[in-house]
């Protein structure tokens, strides 16, 4: 068997087939005036490119003026003067910034480093999307616009007292009474200028407008796969609140004997588990919950439970666990001894690492897509899988890197509940002690930043290696 | 390992998890004056909703007042003064096709047989959609309109003159110069009525404006995930020409000992046939050609000559062969011998049975899904990959149902080129005798309608069980 996989004769294999071989830079332009969820749009969609392979980073010119601004010493950005169209000065010190923006994200996408980079500025002349459409031209990268238009009060309102009081530009400079107040002011001074996407003489260019975040969509001239992939994330995700629950299977005949996959039964501890979940879930009342369960045995037994509560219960291949291929049953024992090439190979580069005959954690992302979608367009789902699945999809919530995906800490018999919040997720595990066959949630709210290599929650129970 | 598969629980799978349980049936409500590609929509749409195991029908209101007329020996359709909006009597007509179309679209949703229903017509007032939507509402069905505008003269003409002047209305009647004269007068009759989807006051529907044949989008409240599907698929069909060339590898070790699946390397007889491949596409001179190939080694070996001819190749992992679990690298004998209930099993159903751990036909159409978009989005591509992997393909163009998947008949040594149009596809097969090692194609045109349960090519050459 190791002689066979050495055998085998793709070195660069694009397992998800999305990247494309011959790669032109995409470079994404936000356009839009302040609180209209730009940064919001472009933090999600970096983070969404990068979990499916597309290396991608935001420049943000806001960030690069309050860079400039703190060399020379000066505060204007708390200021909404500063963006008013006559402040010459203020006027230099933002052209300044957004020539440093567009020059790193060139270095980055020249050389190699990225393929797509997402320019977060408001845009909101003509004149400026000329400049950076000439600039893009020139080195051959490809443009395509999201606009970002908002006329509903509310998701405005929510959004200044959300996110920009919190701003460096406000943030212990003024109370945020006054920074709200100082924001609208800006937003007045961008409208003065404001000329939007012209859908009759801009029809040349590749856009979306993204209306009143989501409940319409204009479309213009897509051009190739990047860009089409981009829109239809754009349109399946929203702001509604909602939770989304995470668990493994409770512990299953192999996990108590350290085999990897296959397809046994629960153990009475993992039917102590089913239970729980299903006690904890009565108590929860969570509206219009919706069960996604893998196809093996281990997860469909855990779930089995919820059928009387949830709104409903579906199997998804998908969830399945990563499929090891020739070592499907084996301990980790085994796999040394019998395939120490295979083993080496696999701690080199766990992420692209593919089990003979199996898969490897980048091809588990690519058959994760349909799931990460469904996830973004409905609320209130559990999902019951596997350890490999759940580090993919937790990866891809929390904004973690291909290296660091196998090595998420996902254990047995612990409930994870994730809240969406404006620029990031909040993570809630809950621990279960089947010994006792009752359950006693202990709650804990964990940082995922901490401690990348090894995120445990603060009650991790004994688990199978 | 028969007994493990009998403990599966899981009797209703939803293996793509697209499926909804909580199924609300959608009417797709086509809007449109005559020759926007309104039925060149609907039945791509409901060719690929089938295929991906939603179940659908279109209802064209066109046949349903053919069929009224042909009942009392009237032949109005070929006049255009019928779509006068002043006629009294051409109206009742008119009205009373669209209200058995929506008693038998009605019928279908409500007896459980189809998910989608998608009614052909021109609603071009809001007087009749209003009718549709109360319709809808009152049975509990969800409404999504999709409406195709266009101004561009020369795609109306395209569409005229290969379609309409064909249709039933006018073949036999009168001739093509006649027929197109009265058709466009047909559209003057509609112009006068004509109130498109509102984007402001209409924005309490969904919908999606497809305008000027996909130049640009107009999308309004997405509502659900089948909505949100077919938004995606339109956004990624074209009409610009192009061919799709389709190969199994050449013979491999495998296939010539008779054994199932695996990852061996090619016969000289299969690399007798890549060679052939080479030098064909070598004469074929196809721009920019694509290629790509499953990740298995005996299509990586019989792809890889073409790497200097192509614009690039690439490995999908999801074009790799049906995975067959257990069954894996044993030949028919073995499996009879072995597994006597699975064979029984498999026979009754050949679509839906899945191997134990492995897939069956139905999980290898949902991770085709990719595939297919990328083969809609792109032209000039060669896929090379295996038997069940092209059969589900084919099945997508050649509109096959799920029962006839399994038994389509893909040769080896074969090479299937695919040109789309208008209504269908266009199939010619080329078959290479290896045996010589040299390639003479034999071209041969096949009507994959004749023989759906198994369709061979006119010259097929020897092949393994």
């Amino acid at each position: 068997m190791e002689e066979a996989s050495t055998k085998r004769k793709v070195t660069h294999t694009l397992t998800s087939g999305y990247s494309d071989h011959v790669r032109v830079p995409n470079v994404i332009v936000m356009v839009g005036l302040p609180a209209r969820g730009k940064t919001y749009i472009s933090k999600k969609l970096c983070r969404y490119l990068n979990w499916a392979g597309i290396k991608t980073r935001v420049f943000n010119v806001g960030e690069y003026r309050r860079k400039e601004e703190n060399a020379c010493d000066a505060n204007h950005g708390a200021n909404a003067n500063f963006f008013s169209a006559d402040n010459q000065d203020a006027l230099r010190v933002r052209e300044e910034s957004a020539r440093r923006a567009m020059e790193d994200l060139c270095e980055y996408l020249e050389t190699s480093k990225g393929t797509v980079a997402i320019l977060d500025a408001t845009n909101t002349t003509k004149k400026r999307r000329k400049m950076v459409i000439d600039f893009c031209d020139e080195k051959g990268f490809r443009c395509f616009f999201i606009e970002s238009v908002c006329d509903d009060p509310n998701i405005i309102n929510a959004n200044v007292t959300d996110v920009k009081v919190n701003s460096p530009d406000y943030k212990g400079v003024m109370s945020a009474e006054q920074a709200k107040d100082d924001f609208m002011k800006r937003i007045d001074n961008y409208k003065k200028q404001y000329e939007p996407l012209d859908m009759d003489n801009e029809t040349y260019l590749s856009f979306i407008k993204v209306i009143n975040a989501g409940r319409s969509f204009y479309v213009n001239r897509v051009n190739g796969h990047a860009q089409s992939r981009v829109i239809y994330y754009l349109m399946n995700i929203h702001l509604l609140p909602r939770v989304v629950y995470f668990t493994r299977h409770g512990e299953s005949e192999y996990n108590a004997m350290g085999r990897m996959g296959g397809d046994s039964p629960l153990t009475p501890h993992g039917d102590a588990y089913a239970h729980a979940l299903e006690q904890f879930f009565k108590g929860e009342r969570v509206q219009d919950l919706r069960v996604w369960s893998s196809q093996k045995i281990r997860a469909v037994q855990t779930a089995k439970g919820l059928k009387g509560i949830a709104a409903h219960v579906e199997y998804w291949k998908a969830l399945d666990e990563l499929d090891a291929g020739i070592c499907e049953g084996l301990t980790y024992a085994d796999i040394e001894n019998r395939y120490p090439k295979q083993t080496e190979d696999r701690k080199k580069d766990k992420y692209h690492y593919r089990f003979p005959s199996g898969e490897s954690y980048e091809d588990v992302v690519a058959r994760l897509e349909p799931v990460i979608m469904e996830l973004e367009r409905q609320g209130n789902v559990l999902v019951v899988s596997h350890q490999a699945v759940l580090r993919c999809i937790l990866a891809y919530f929390t904004d973690r890197t291909m290296s660091e995906v196998p090595y998420i800490d996902v254990p047995l018999h612990t409930l994870i509940k994730l809240v969406p919040r404006a620029y990031s997720c909040h993570l809630t595990f809950y621990t279960f002690d089947v010994t006792r066959r009752v359950w006693t949630a202990r709650e804990g709210s964990l940082n995922l930043c901490e401690s990348p290599q090894s995120i445990s929650p603060p009650n991790t129970p004994a688990r199978t290696p």
